[in-house]
């Protein structure tokens, strides 16, 4: 929000008015969104498919903090989180619905920046936006994210299908998004003391990416397509890989061996964890909001596996009666815990 | 929520906890349904129908007031809301997602309480629970409720196909559920003055429960089938007839002459409205929440529905360039006006 712009206020235009601003150019993208916003509901065409939906509610102070993260931004995370839970069922995300409840503090223009973020992520991904509400709350901004995707129903992946002598498979790197979190909070504590002084945030525009504008993961469905792997088992990390491997291992009835020293970090995470005195390994672990996909694949797969860049083996399945271990460098077997990110319990008030 | 009871802190048992003591009995009745709960995404099948899709968002203070909304009905009525939307589409509805973000104020109790009227709606109409979010607010309570339904091709009825010469038609009676809310809201104010004063709602069972416990509207579309007869648009009234029927004409490119004398209007609504000095026709117009159907039917059909007790026609449509007009007793013509119920406007902070 630039204060040299005109800002104008919800009430001069009415949640109709707002509606029709937000909207007007929403063009649908999927032959399967018959009918987008404008009726009672949306229509949805998927003759021969599987359809999957999610849905996530973020709440201000809880799960975002407007000091530091902007407008934009806000709206298309947003959307990722929910496009990434539609690609850890093996789906292509199509729909979205959209509800935001806004205090009057805000002005169309800061509503209208919401929403440039999750038009950008609806063109990125090739998603639609069908349908939503807009009401006022009392206090702060709610948004509420329903995504639809397909599937045929032999491509789906559910939690529950880890065996055995699976291996344990991870995309990309984990830690950043929470390190980023880490270095936004330092520095609008610095603003709050100074605010002439700027913030400090070279050499860190990877972990304050990974914070501020995740991506979800489509390409590693579509490369494991490429490859013919069908995971066994799949969910994407939002809570932390402890919280993540417990959910698959519980619904899967199996037990792991994840090895530290596999666990693929980044240097940005690990300098800021350095620079913090924090161990990086509990950002992988613990931290949360990495949108990356947590998977198992047969043992067969693993020279093909191995060979992907952008796809980590960081264990394997066992028995469930072994449990869910970490297995540290120096040899340790130490049980899996969930401390993932609990919004119930870490930051209510 | 008795104050007897044991109340458990919601940090207590967190949010998977939570989670898992709200969904443990759900069990799911729709073929549609593959798979609800538990895993990051929820899997519908349709393979031969339509799928509608809609949802709504609730912040406390706006749509509802604790102070007075227990929550069982409010769990109720959130469900309720969405489903209206869904048989205004003619289409039938199948499962619901709920989100839910809640400060730590509420126990876990409370939110049970709320979730037991989310299951009782689940229950009366036949819809499965599939999914949803469970997190935390700084402040108050909100609820994201998204609803999907189900219709052939040939069943949907969208908002823009009325005709001139249509029949304008209504369900049951209209402004209950505004009066109701003013009964609510007085004694409310008498029991902040005088806490041990009992509140009065003798012989106001009906406008009480259609501001409590509204129903929608499916047997209306179950009784349209069975006579044959498809509307040509429809909308639900969750703003107030005015607002409702703009949006109609608007989406249909036509007008409509709707008579004042029509409007139906229970003899409670009626005699609350005289108690307060309101024309209980403002309650009608603009009052919303009752989620009836407005609906146009052929000007053929005349003679079936105006046997209909529980369908009143009103009006009827008249070209776009003549306006929708009310007509009222005395014969005047008065251009309706979207003064409909606007959370942006006439509640936000």
């Amino acid at each position: 929000m630039k204060d040299t712009k005109k800002q104008t206020q919800l009430s001069e235009i009415g949640e109709f008015g707002l509606i029709s601003r937000l909207t007007e150019n929403i063009e649908l993208k999927n032959a399967s969104s018959l009918k987008g916003i404008g009726d009672d509901a949306a229509v949805l065409s998927y003759p021969d498919k599987k359809i999957v939906v999610t849905t996530d509610l973020l709440t201000e102070g809880i799960h975002f903090n407007l000091m530091y993260v902007p407008l934009k931004h806000l709206g298309y995370k947003a959307v990722v989180v929910n496009l990434s839970d539609v690609f850890a069922m093996n789906a292509t995300p199509r729909q979205i619905t959209v509800s935001i409840a806004i205090s009057s503090k805000f002005s169309i223009e800061a509503v209208e920046e919401l929403y440039s973020g999750i038009h950008l992520a609806c063109e990125k991904y090739g998603v639609d936006l069908i349908g939503g509400d807009t009401t006022s709350s009392l206090t702060g901004m709610t948004i509420s994210i329903t995504a639809i995707g397909e599937a045929n129903a032999d491509e789906l992946v559910y939690r529950s299908g880890a065996k055995v002598t699976d291996l344990v498979c991870v995309s990309g790197d984990l830690g950043g998004a929470y390190m980023g979190l880490q270095l936004l909070e330092r520095e609008n504590e610095v603003f709050k003391v100074n605010p002439n002084q700027k913030p400090q945030f070279e050499g860190y525009d990877y972990i304050l990416e990974r914070q501020l504008k995740p991506e979800a993961r489509g390409d590693i469905r579509e490369l494991l397509k490429t490859l013919n792997i069908k995971p066994t088992s799949m969910i994407d990390i939002s809570d932390g890989l402890s919280s993540e491997t417990l959910h698959l291992c519980k619904a899967s009835k199996v037990g792991c061996s994840i090895y530290e020293e596999k666990i693929p970090l980044d240097k940005q995470t690990k300098d800021f964890a350095e620079e913090l005195s924090i161990n990086p390994l509990v950002a992988a672990l613990n931290g949360g909001e990495d949108y990356e996909l947590l998977f198992t694949v047969p043992l067969a797969s693993y020279d093909v596996i191995k060979k992907e860049f952008d796809i980590t083996i960081i264990g394997h399945i066992t028995p469930e009666s072994e449990g869910a271990n970490l297995i540290t460098s120096g040899g340790s077997v130490i049980p899996l815990q969930a401390q993932g990110w609990n919004p119930l319990m870490n930051k209510g008030e």
